[in-house]
Order: C-alpha cells, then sequence, then structure tokens
C-alpha cells in the first residue's frame, strides 16, 4: 500500500471476516481470513481483527466500521436492533476501543415487531444499495443462508422478511437422506425451472416433493445434476410463492452475482419478473463508507 | 426362556436392531441393540445379529423373518421393491445363510412410479395393521423420520406418499440456526395448534414462518417449549394440508403411539378428523408373523 489508508471497512459475518483499507471510498488493500463470528470466544475477536489488519496500521491506529453478526448477542458487543420503518443506517453506531487504541464501530442490526424478524449486516448491504441507486423505490432481494426481501421506499425500509432458504438447501443436500443422491457435481437448468413451477403452483406440496427427490434416484437413477437443481428449484418456488406480495408489481433487484443469485433471477423471470443483479462486495463498501462519512459528520 | 422359540422376528432400521424370540405369534423374548443399517459394513450384519439372538439358539438354529432397512441397497442385501397396487407382503421373500446355518428371510419393500416413492419396513406394518384390523379400508399414517400415508382398499396398498417432516424437525432443531431457541425442554400445546392452524391456513409461507421463530425469540425471549412446539405445528400443518387427498372423506388410522403420533393425531382433530392410533411394535410383530406364516405355507 502506497497510498495511505485514513479508516478500515469491515463486514465480520458468521463464517468469514473481511477487511479492507480505505481512503475515502477507494479500496486500498483487502484482507480476510476464516475467523468469523461463530468459531470466536468473546475475547477472540480483538486478536483476530488486530492479526488481519495490523499490517494497514503503522502508521498508527486507523477507525473501524464494522457490520455484520460481529454485531450480535454472540458477537464481540451487542449493537441494539434499531426498528423498522427507518433508515438503514442510523445516526449513532455501538462505540468500543481496543487495547492498542483502534477505535471500532458496529452498525446495528434491524428489527421489526411484526411479524417478527431481525437482521445483521444486510442493512449495510441495503444502505450501499441505495447510496449507488439514489430515490430507488422498491423492493430488494438479498439471497444467502437466510434470504431476506426488503421493502425500500423514500429512502427507508418499510418492512422485510427472512427466508431460510439457503440453510434448509445446505441441511437438506449434506445431512438428510437427500446427501445420497448429490454424491457429484452439476446443474441441471430444466430440472430447475420444472421443479420452480410445480412449487409456485402448488407450493404446499414442498414436503413430499422432497423425499420424491430420494425416490427418484433410487427407482430411475436420476443423477446429481437434476437432483440438485431439483432440489433448489423447489425451495426457491415456495419462497417465491410466499414472498409474492413483496414482489408482485413492484421494482425489483437482487443484490448478489453468484449462482444463487441467478437462480433467484431465473425462477422470477419464469413469472415474467425481470429484476437487476448488483454486486454485492460493492453493496456492502458503499453502506460502510455511508457509515464512516455520517461518523466524520458528527459534531 | 423356558418355552422352545420356533422362529425369530427381527425389525432392522435404520438407527436400531431388534429382535424377538417366537413361538407361533407369541413373543417369548426381546432384545435390542443400536446396530442400525447406518453403523454396519455388509459383513457386519450378521455378526450383529448373532450377537443378539445367540441366546436363543441353544436348541440349534431357528428362522429369522426380518424387515426395514437391513434389506436396502446399503443393508444386508438388497430385497427388491414390490410395485404398487399390490398386497403389503408379497409370496416371497430374498433368502441368505448365515455361517451358521440361520435362514434370513428379508421382507421386500414396496415401490411406486409416479410419483416416484418407496417404503421398507412400513409394509410390514401395514400388513400387521390389516392382520390385526380384517377388512379395513382407509388411510394409514406412519409417523416417523419420514412419515407414510399410505391409501389401503380390499387389503392392498394402493397408493402413498412420503414426507420428509420427521427428518426436517430434527435437522432444523439441532443443526440451524433455531438450535439456539430450543435450549431447553417442553411442549406448550397452544403453540402448536395455533402453527397447525397457521401453515394450514397458509402452507406457501412454511419458510418464512420458520426465521420468524428464530426472531421471535430474540425479540420477545419466546422460550424452548412455545419455539418447539411451534416448529412442530408449522411442519405438521403444511404435511396435513399437503396430505388432503389422502385423509378428506376417509377412515384414518395413524401408526404409533407416542408424542409424534399423539401430534399427528391432534394437528387432525383440529380439521375435525379423528384418528385411531394402533402400537406400532403389535402391528410390527403382526406383519413379520404374517410373513411366516407364509413361509411355512409354501409347498
Amino acid at each position: 500500500m502506497t497510498e495511505r489508508a485514513d479508516w478500515i471497512a469491515v463486514d465480520w459475518g458468521t463464517t468469514n471476516l473481511r477487511a479492507f483499507a480505505m481512503q475515502g471510498a477507494t479500496v486500498l488493500a483487502r484482507a480476510q481470513s476464516n475467523a468469523g463470528m461463530a468459531t470466536l470466544a468473546p475475547e477472540g475477536f480483538e486478536p483476530a481483527l488486530t492479526a488481519l489488519i495490523g499490517p494497514w496500521l503503522g502508521g498508527g491506529p486507523l477507525p473501524v466500521i464494522a457490520c455484520g453478526m460481529v454485531g450480535s448477542r454472540q458477537g464481540w458487543r451487542e449493537a441494539p436492533y434499531r426498528s423498522v420503518p427507518c433508515a438503514p443506517l442510523g445516526s449513532r453506531m455501538t462505540h468500543l476501543s481496543t487495547a492498542c487504541g483502534i477505535d471500532v464501530h458496529l452498525v446495528s442490526g434491524l428489527a421489526q415487531a411484526s411479524p417478527p424478524d431481525v437482521m445483521r449486516g444486510e442493512e449495510t448491504q441495503i444502505a450501499g444499495f441505495l447510496s449507488l441507486n439514489p430515490s430507488w423505490d422498491g423492493v430488494l432481494c438479498l439471497p444467502g443462508t437466510h434470504t431476506k426481501w426488503a421493502h425500500l421506499s423514500a429512502g427507508e425500509v418499510v418492512s422485510f422478511q427472512t427466508f431460510m432458504t439457503g440453510e434448509l438447501f445446505d441441511l437438506l443436500g449434506t445431512a438428510s437422506v437427500l446427501r445420497h443422491a448429490l454424491t457429484g457435481e452439476g446443474w441441471e437448468a430444466d430440472a430447475f425451472e420444472a421443479s420452480v413451477r410445480e412449487t409456485m403452483a402448488r407450493p404446499e406440496r414442498l414436503a413430499a416433493r422432497l423425499f420424491a427427490l430420494r425416490a427418484a434416484n433410487l427407482l430411475e437413477g436420476t443423477g446429481p445434476a437434476a437432483t440438485r437443481a431439483s432440489l433448489s428449484g423447489l425451495l426457491i418456488g415456495a419462497e417465491i410463492a410466499a414472498a409474492r406480495p413483496y414482489w408482485l408489481g413492484q421494482n425489483l433487484a437482487i443484490l448478489g452475482t453468484g449462482t444463487q443469485a441467478r437462480a433467484y433471477r431465473d425462477a422470477l423471470a419464469l413469472q415474467g419478473v425481470t429484476a437487476m443483479l448488483t454486486d454485492t462486495e460493492r453493496a456492502t463498501l458503499a453502506g460502510l463508507t455511508s457509515a464512516h462519512r455520517s461518523l466524520k459528520a458528527r459534531p
């Protein structure tokens, strides 16, 4: 790093820790480790962070803005939830100082009272998405282990809804009887499309259709590529059926550009809905940059 | 055992091995171990069986009739599926002999071509149920890791449908983010009932309601007893919604008398459906006894 960083952006989730040496909104360097929240005891956060960002601190301590599960009850320190409807970022963050004088600011997650729901990390991506797309109104879908659908209007998160689709896909694929039908790689787009159409039409039959994947593997020799695409299609189809009030007749964008985000886009396209894809890291950094600016603006 | 056994009944599932020293239809002794199919390599089945039933063989080898996953592709030897519609038990079993001269007869499972489905073990319970309730027509629900609904008429299995509800409950409760909300015992009947009603009314919202259990735990302090009952209610409610063509306007019986069977009975009662509960072991033994009789009757 020949240029001088003036702050550090941190995206600290359940399984990963990612850090970015920043000069304003520009990334000068990046680093990451697998020291996610789930792997750390409370006293483990400070050494995990300093090990990763230490090389950038030759000129002295820099402020850190961090989002994600680092601010959860099981994290470094609990950053209280803010209640929707509200702007994705608040005017205050949760502050702590490390032994070597680094100021760490944790972004608050969002909570919804009814139906009960929470998010941590996605509020920063939403803020970033809005700063990249000013005055955008509509629904943002954020695929992940726990996929979120957020209704955004006039710069605020009006409401949101979480689906456990990603976690169900992982558990069913690795720990259930279906794992025997998934020993191999690949993806069959036709099987995905057929399964999406099936659960969109009859979402209540999901639990029955899951075991049929194993039976089709046993009786008809259906291979792992078709089984994997079908499992994904059944789960995403059921989610899109349940999320209909979110996407029907709305401006729609999807955060992400990888396999999972493209699967959501393809499933929505079967309903005649066109959704824009946005890069997740770009949104996260834009959101953390907004949080850093608000910190500097504070009296 | 003062009386003399003339055959041995074996119920050999994925996780357990249960054996019964039988004289006709009477149980003289019972034994069990955790040498389930999933724990054994192919060469491990014979020693696991002889270790368990050895004490009963003082008078010489006895024939063994075995049902369950022992006859699957990953079992001792594959007993080919029979196709529905058909009687639950066929006239032939898969035969093998052990080194010490024990004749083992494996009961075949049942397969359905469309929609693809399979069962192993439940066909024996169904045969036993029918021998205990001659000329019974209707639908039998067999709760378990993979719950089956079987339409029975004129002594045959006409069709059946498997739901992964039990496995989903276990995976979500022990391996998903919901496990954090389930650290403790208990059951709240009101929460079960409310959740059954909710997914019966809007089954497509299952994936969304699951995460809400965790959010309610975080935001409202909902305890493990209510969360556990709600999780069960959401999953069983979704299954009962999907299985409606099976139970609507039919004679209905449930195999089992434990917690899980009673949860299905209570959920069905909310729909105004009365289901008879039958003891599983009694049905299994009656089915294996029928299989043993057919063996003796063979020329």
